[in-house]
């Protein structure tokens, strides 16, 4: 392979990291700047260019990158547009793919955040080998992305894959951010753990070391260090988020029949608090047909190059703009990525 | 193609249906046995074997068979077996693809009944054209073929789409088929109408034409019937109904973005009885993403000749093993049928 190197972007609501990553998944060299300096895209995309040039520059790494890949909150494959309802600070839908393709003149592609992930663990993580899995990102929202026979799932419009927003609770179901109530993301995400602590806070009767913390600034991180320090109340809300975590992967497995589902993310780290409860109720609730199958595995990327290396894994598909610049944007074949 | 026919093979609980077909979906002509007169399944695949050649002399189609496919309950298509747990008189695991490709000497694809009817319809019938959408067979129970970019599938197993066996009523569900509770299963099915109807009638003291019958014998017939003559209680049935299956659309439709769900079967033929709360439930239930672009669509198969089109698409599939004979059974590729 004459180009040796991929760029992989990763566009959160703070930080943008980027970084050079080579075919074996070894991070060069990385670095990030803010998303949200710029009120013009632009002038963005402008920072954005000048500071991974001198990235490329300091590594020797300029001319010898086959493609950038990105992953962005509601970006689409297809259309390598960032579509609308996104916590950016600039006017959707963007056109991303094709304004850092004219920047680079290096083949883009994008998608969101958990189908990279999903790529990244595929090509470099806990799902490498495995060709049916499902990736499960649990942080300040519930995010997926799914693999079926080796193949990211983009469905009939890039959409597919937001398993967050299978409804979980359909009666009285807490309100999520999509508008609607009873979402697996408004009880598993990081926000889902600390709203399960204030009401069991104001439900219950008993000590809890959460009690001397102010209810309203309660995190999950807060819940994680109380249930470690054996706290019961603390303890009990792990018990519930991966008891409904576990019922929703069971009926998550009726669908694609995965080998394995693989977790990422802040809460995903909490181990055993909540993976016990988890794996429980899955095994509790699947279809008999699928009980003992289905592992459940961590992330194995490491988490300071993880959401970098999962970008960067669609940067190596990133070719059809090259062979046919007129697809790049909008009318791009819906190929099958790892096809 | 030198061989311009397939044979199809619907087997049921009661009959065996099967015909010849070309290429365009005709169904030559077709025939049936019954599929428990035979204690032994060897007896049964030699009936079988004498009245497909009888078929076959008939229409002058000997020698002219590209493949066969077969829809079977709980057949496997990467393993050739039907597995475990399925209401036919003979031991399972069955080896029926290789029991019936050593008979015929022609390749032999089996795959379950939903998945051979997405397979139809995706070939013959209303999904003609469409990559992403989801068939559901609402008969006596529920069954589901998914299709994704061109694709069916089959999971890591080939045991995927068993949407029937999502879980709808988390808490005080009705006992499903499957041993556990809540299933789409045990109220979307004809079955689970029936016992609406028991639950309704039991619950409610309203008339209603339904409390002429025996209430343990009522059908979802009898439902209809009484619900196109006006009857109140039989249009709540069907409202219900309705409501939950469109409840569930909406969940599935946020794991594959599928462009269309096509509904076959018994229940699919109560028309605006079924599909009006249908739609309204899915619609109101979607994800903003998802909403107003999902389509439900009937079945354009013939009714009788469905399930033997739906069999027979798979016949076209059926070569690995003339190319690997010794890859027919237990250890075929989980390659991708449709690819």
């Amino acid at each position: 392979m004459s180009k040796p190197y991929v760029i992989g972007i990763d566009m959160g609501g703070t930080n943008t990291v980027f970084g050079i990553v080579d075919a074996r998944g070894v991070v060069i060299a990385s670095n990030s700047i803010k998303t949200r300096t710029h009120n013009n895209i632009n002038d963005y995309i402008d920072e954005l260019h000048h500071e991974i040039n001198r990235l490329l520059e300091a590594n020797n790494a300029t001319d010898k990158i086959h493609g950038i890949g990105v992953g962005a909150p509601n970006a689409n494959y297809f259309t390598g547009y960032i579509e609308e309802n996104v916590n950016l600070p600039w006017p959707t839908p963007i056109p991303f793919a094709q304004m850092l393709s004219d920047k680079f003149g290096i083949p883009v592609a994008i998608t969101n955040d958990a189908n990279a992930a999903a790529i990244g663990e595929m090509t470099y993580g806990a799902a490498r080998g495995i060709k049916d899995f499902i990736m499960i990102t649990l942080g300040t929202g519930v995010g997926s992305g799914i693999v079926i026979n080796g193949q990211l799932v983009y469905g009939h419009d890039g959409n597919a894959g937001e398993l967050g927003h299978m409804i979980i609770k359909r009666h009285n179901g807490r309100l999520c951010g999509c508008g609607r109530t009873g979402c697996l993301e408004a009880y598993c995400s990081a926000t889902g753990v600390a709203r399960t602590a204030r009401e069991f806070l104001e439900i219950r009767t008993d000590n809890s070391i959460l009690r001397d913390l102010p209810i309203e600034n309660i995190t999950s991180k807060d819940v994680y260090d109380a249930a470690v320090a054996g706290d019961k109340i603390a303890r009990d809300i792990f018990e519930y988020t991966g008891t409904l975590l576990g019922e929703a992967l069971a009926d998550m497995t009726v669908f694609s029949s995965p080998s394995a589902f693989v977790l990422f993310g802040g809460l995903a780290k909490s181990g055993e608090l909540l993976l016990r409860p988890l794996r429980e109720a899955m095994e509790k609730n699947m279809f008999p047909a699928f009980k003992g199958k289905v592992k459940v595995l961590l992330s194995e990327l490491k988490e300071a190059d993880a959401a970098v290396l999962g970008a960067s894994a669609l940067g190596w598909e990133a070719k059809q703009a090259v062979m046919a610049p007129a697809a790049a944007v909008g009318t791009a074949a819906p190929a099958a990525p790892m096809a």
